[in-house]
């Protein structure tokens, strides 16, 4: 699982460049930063809402749809800005004082 | 970078657990799931006020900082709930269809 | 100007009883509290975006629009769980103390 | 009830000339836009949760309380850029076409 946002951040890089009406995403950059961050708010209500149901239901699955729909419309944010996920995953990593232990592995193993 | 995500399920699991005033995680989920709605709710209009500020001033350090927020807080979300960060991870490999095979190819590199 | 919202609460009134193809208002109430509360946060967003994109243009246009829909969608929200502009006017001027005088000398009058 | 929206615009502005620690408001005022925003933000993320809430429990008191506080903070943010309610109460009687004739009847009473 762990390389999903980094596989993400290519697929998000890539469709930035492209038409307009090539892909949703590129549709999103072509209307500007203003109608994504409308996307990050709707999806952030969206997930409030899935939260309060979940609480009641006990299903969790429109909270993890809701949620994955945050995180990917704020990534497009960042790409629209030029930023990806790592920059996001960084300062979890130093505000959280987390080891990224695998990560310097792998890093070490390229060298 | 590739764990930082699975550690802080670890660190938030962990603090779930613990007594209401030894951290500010285990704060918020005593004072129960509006309370850490409402502050996914306040950290979505600051990654937005972060990002348009970014447009104009071209420093985007605010919204990375903004964007960590937003993400931490809608992972108490998920921990209140019982999720953890692997739920939204594979909602977004499947709807991205995202091979997760550079992952895969560095563990086996480990090997 | 004054007695907009006491009209706006009758037109919703009206329209929440009526056929959910037959309004835009209707439609709503027909969807439920979720679709309706996901208008509301759509609308405090494009709020937020059109008070900064205000600050650096000096045009207040949009934001009177959009202020204009948070609060309509908020009152749909209230008319769909019984309420209308008066109780949160009444909470308004109880918080800060406003006279009211004009109000009750027409009700004053009405006697 | 009529005239609330307009006396608490003469609170408003009067209260965004006064010291930054003379009120809540002139305090608002000083620290600046986003940081009004961000309360617009709040207010609207605790309204949908106590509508949710209400949903359930049948108990509407915490939804007006919060509704008034989203109207008052988006007058703040209103004030803070040169406007007042009278602007959104007159886009919302042109969108709903709302005749206003029931606040000329009772002016024409008071003559």
């Amino acid at each position: 699982m762990d390389n999903v946002l980094a596989e993400l951040d290519q697929v998000l890089s890539a469709r930035k460049q492209a038409d307009a009406d090539s892909s949703y995403v590129a549709s999103l950059h072509h209307k500007g930063l203003n109608k994504i961050l409308e996307k990050v708010g709707e999806e952030c209500t969206e997930t409030i809402l899935a939260a309060k149901d979940a609480e009641h239901s006990g299903d969790n699955s429109e909270l993890i749809y809701e949620t994955a729909d945050l995180w990917f419309h704020s990534l497009v944010a960042l790409s629209h800005l030029g930023e990806d996920s790592s920059a996001v995953l960084a300062e979890l990593q130093r505000r959280f004082d987390l080891s990224g232990l695998v990560e310097k592995a792998s890093r070490g193993q390229s060298k």
